[in-house]
């Protein structure tokens, strides 16, 4: 308290109208270009929601809970590159944890904003609601800093740098920040500070000329360059310089699996997605007989490498980086990618044999009408529904197998945790990306177990009124765990209650257009009818699975290496 | 990899079959009367899932998301004392963290187990999935080291040191456990250690001594002596010996909001919850003009009084807590609460005058049958349907307010969360109250605002066959976040969807008997139908209020103090 009245001081004497702290924080999001928070109220928030009720340029927008709240953020931070979240102490806060930490993973970089009791009762040291009842306010501050890049508690006093600041460090590491601010300092005015002159990280020109020196003498050597793009290529935004070094250099490019959608799948240069032993067979020919492979933002991790059966050989790659470039074992540290992408392509290396043509593993509907619905039949026909565009949620499970094989059009926006797999995402991830991008056509692939730990945001959705189209495939359980799990069968704890998907709608108070498919035939159907109905409403399609364990081949793939390894070690 | 073949060795040694880390866990448990545990499954829990599955005397308890477990758990070890809930690494734990917390804030005692990548793969730091992907596997241990009393890593060497050790901590402190375990040493055979004798909390003879000579002291001068009953009675069981002293000492008891339910409401010397300025006069007047107060396992939080309106004269108090007294200023370390109330018993103290007869706010129905629904007409009839052996859950919000009013039966079980206050965790934890006592009649009291956070929990309840009363409290929003709100009006953001309660269950796939009422006639009329039909299935009664703003009086006393309190700080 005594630092507030300080604070007000100079800016009452200044005769201009000081800024509030709650005012000061809008404008800082609103610069980022965000014109939506998500989030859940609670008492220690009111300033902060009441502040924003009024304030032009930002709604906010309600979660049913704060987990989902943070998941469709996250969705949000994906499609306009940044986004905030507000929830109250303790209670509101621990429960958006997984979202916020899903986000750090998957470098999606989310403003956590948290309301706390007010300043006076915090110094001293009272027992409130919403505490361990141990006088101690700093402890979910000290929850949230293993998952965050930076955490601050606001006041007054170091709003004006501390805000900027944390922005600052989520947009340059694509990580969530986490910011609490007391209820009672909302409205006081922040203590103007010089603007700080900020350190824009910057590439060392020498470092990088070393780089392209080693990366020239590993090109003029190569014959079979291939570019992989991966997950940071998108979260970094590097698409675009991407794309322009491919054209230069006339190299095949195939994604990966957490990369799906880094690169223009229309493009004549893309060849479909590397998914190691358990991927297309032609894309594993192609990277893994390269004699260069360019990585960019790549993440090699165990799902994203097929169990790491990918065979990349480090001393034939170039792998790019945000902020640093890696050749065979040599690290360069210090170089943007941006820099090293444009560099590579002054070296005018271009491969003269013409990009073979991609063969798709769905591009052929190989269905019959009335047969009851499967993965090889059903993929085909969501490849075909796809438009120019669209954004695509595929939730961790079948769909996410499935779908990375599917081939996209130009501008679709890919949404699905690759690493981090939290079951439950996509559908409060859904509607973020309505919120998002009110224009775009928004279309959720999930699954019957994934949708029931979030299933109540597609209230929030009708709320909204957002109309994706959903659709759910009813496979009795969770089919994905149960490939996984190759050493029990039949395992209990795998199932889960048969909801009546089609009835959630109403059940939340809203209208949906629904439709329950078990065949090929009935899934052209209801496809060609949400086509026309999802201009006016929410359509969800629940598709029967005759087969519990029916599943795409890339799972087939995965099972049948996981079946191998386990009778290797017994 | 080497510890577990170096701890194996000694084991076959003694020709004896070595016990699996999985198997000794769960045998620990249940020598605890763990019967049940909760959790979601996930890849990194399946060796944990699949031991229990084999294993006799413990099911596992599937629910729709973790943090609906870790609730469901919170309520399952208030009703046998301990619980215990398996989570998967990343996601599924950091979805949980609320519903520890709360745990932690409210002393309830769960040991959360959560099971982790292959141990070489975390000795090789690979990048694995539900990961930062940074190669670190201790982060999330560390998001939960503020919120647990204790955190250890398992392995099969430290197995039978550390699960035991930490289960003694979460007994002793009544505070959750953390455990975490990779998924491939659970099959491996823990290395036997010799029975560490524990050393039992006891008490220190000559502070206690000092202890009750201080207290005789305040007694002689006292003649309106008044005990007050807070929640670490209950969760510390202490209630008989507490029950024991105000029968010796012929004194009246109040209990705390927090405490509901620590002191047997049926018994003549209970007079009512104590609730500062807000609650009942006429117990506000035996407590503040009490020349003693012996104030057991008390949490002087701010929802515990009344905002801080209480007055109670420290100097006046006898304040016991499980592990200390305290006296006027002096604090007595190292006294157990059950030999404090023992040796206050031996004083002799005997109040002289009648304990006068209780007069509880909801003993008169005062209700016009036609009348649309109001809190003053429908919780005296709440009050009414009450039985013995009932297990009340009340949310957070209006309902708490009103029906820790509500005059209790003997042995009922009132489960809320005072302090943590998490809205959202009623519903869950009917759920897990169900299936710790499936014989015990579950009637849970909840919001429209509260339910829809973790709705999904009906439908485990379903497929558990729990039956439990439901009453859902239709009032358009968050009306207890409005009450809260005295400096703005007609917040959007307390505004939610209008969801159909009494269609969830259909939507869920189940079947429950249900009834929408407006009127106190209709209220009553369900009442007595659910009191049939809750025998053969889950009852929802929904009740919609025809004035949003409509609360128990102790709500309303709270909005005219905080109405005047904004009016002195403007």
């Amino acid at each position: 308290m005594e630092n507030t009245k300080k604070t007000n001081t100079p800016l009452q004497m200044n005769g201009q109208g000081a800024q509030s702290l709650g005012s000061f924080l809008f404008d800082c999001l609103k610069k980022e270009g965000i014109t939506e928070i998500f989030g859940v109220p609670g008492d220690y928030n009111f300033s902060l929601l009441d502040s924003l009720e009024k304030y032009e340029g930002i709604q906010f927008i309600n979660g049913r809970n704060e987990l989902n709240s943070g998941y469709a953020a996250d969705a949000y931070a994906r499609i306009k590159g940044i986004s905030a979240l507000i929830t109250t102490f303790g209670v509101g806060e621990l429960s958006a944890c997984n979202a916020i930490a899903g986000a750090n993973s998957e470098n999606v970089p989310i403003i956590h904003i948290v309301g706390s009791p007010p300043d006076m009762q915090q110094k001293e040291h009272k027992l409130m609601h919403h505490t361990l009842m141990d006088g101690n306010f700093d402890v979910f501050r000290k929850v949230y800093e293993p998952i965050t890049a930076y955490t601050a508690v606001l006041t007054p006093d170091n709003a004006e740098i501390e805000i900027p600041n944390a922005i600052r460090i989520a947009k340059e590491m694509k990580k969530p920040v986490y910011l609490v601010v007391a209820d009672d300092l909302i409205m006081k005015s922040v203590l103007a500070h010089p603007q700080a002159a900020t350190q824009q990280p910057m590439t060392n020109q020498k470092t990088l000329q070393a780089a392209i020196d080693h990366a020239r003498q590993l090109l003029s050597q190569a014959q079979n360059t291939v570019l992989l793009a991966d997950v940071k290529t998108v979260r970094f935004g590097l698409q675009e310089p991407v794309q322009k070094l491919v054209e230069s250099m006339n190299v095949p490019v195939a994604s990966t699996m957490y990369g799906k959608g880094a690169f223009n799948e229309s493009h004549p240069s893309y060849i479909g997605v590397y998914g190691g032993a358990f991927g297309s067979p032609d894309v594993r020919d192609v990277v893994e007989n390269a004699d260069c492979i360019i990585g960019v933002g790549l993440v090699l991790a165990d799902t994203n490498t097929a169990s790491f059966t990918a065979k990349l050989n480090p001393m034939q790659m170039i792998e790019i980086q945000p902020k640093m470039v890696k050749i065979g074992e040599a690290v360069y540290p210090h170089i943007l990618a941006e820099d090293m992408l444009a560099s590579l392509q002054r070296i005018e290396y271009k491969q003269q044999k013409p990009v073979a043509k991609g063969v798709f593993p769905y591009d052929q509907r190989v269905e019959r009408a009335g047969d009851l619905i499967s993965a090889d039949a059903y993929y085909p026909r969501f490849q075909q529904m796809l438009k120019e565009g669209d954004i695509v949620v595929a939730e961790t499970g079948t769909f996410f197998y499935g779908m990375t094989q599917v081939k996209l059009p130009q501008d679709v926006t890919f949404i699905t945790q690759g690493g981090w797999q939290s079951i439950g995402y996509a559908t409060p991830s859904t509607y973020g990306a309505c919120i998002a991008a009110p224009d775009r056509r928004v279309i959720l692939f999930t699954g019957d177990g994934s949708l029931q730990l979030t299933a109540q945001e597609i209230s929030s959705m009708l709320y909204y009124g957002c109309k994706p189209i959903i659709f759910v495939l009813n496979n009795n359980g969770y089919t994905i765990e149960k490939y996984l799990n190759v050493k029990t069968e039949d395992q209990l704890y795998n199932q889960i209650p048969n909801w009546n998907y089609t009835k959630l709608a109403e059940a939340f108070g809203g209208e949906a257009f629904t439709a329950t498919v078990r065949t090929n035939e009935e899934l052209d159907q209801a496809i060609k009818q949400v086509e026309m109905e999802n201009k006016n409403k929410l359509c969800l399609i629940e598709m029967i699975a005759s087969d519990p364990m029916d599943a795409p081949e890339y799972m087939r793939n995965m099972r049948n290496y996981l079946e191998q390894q386990e009778k290797e070690r017994s």
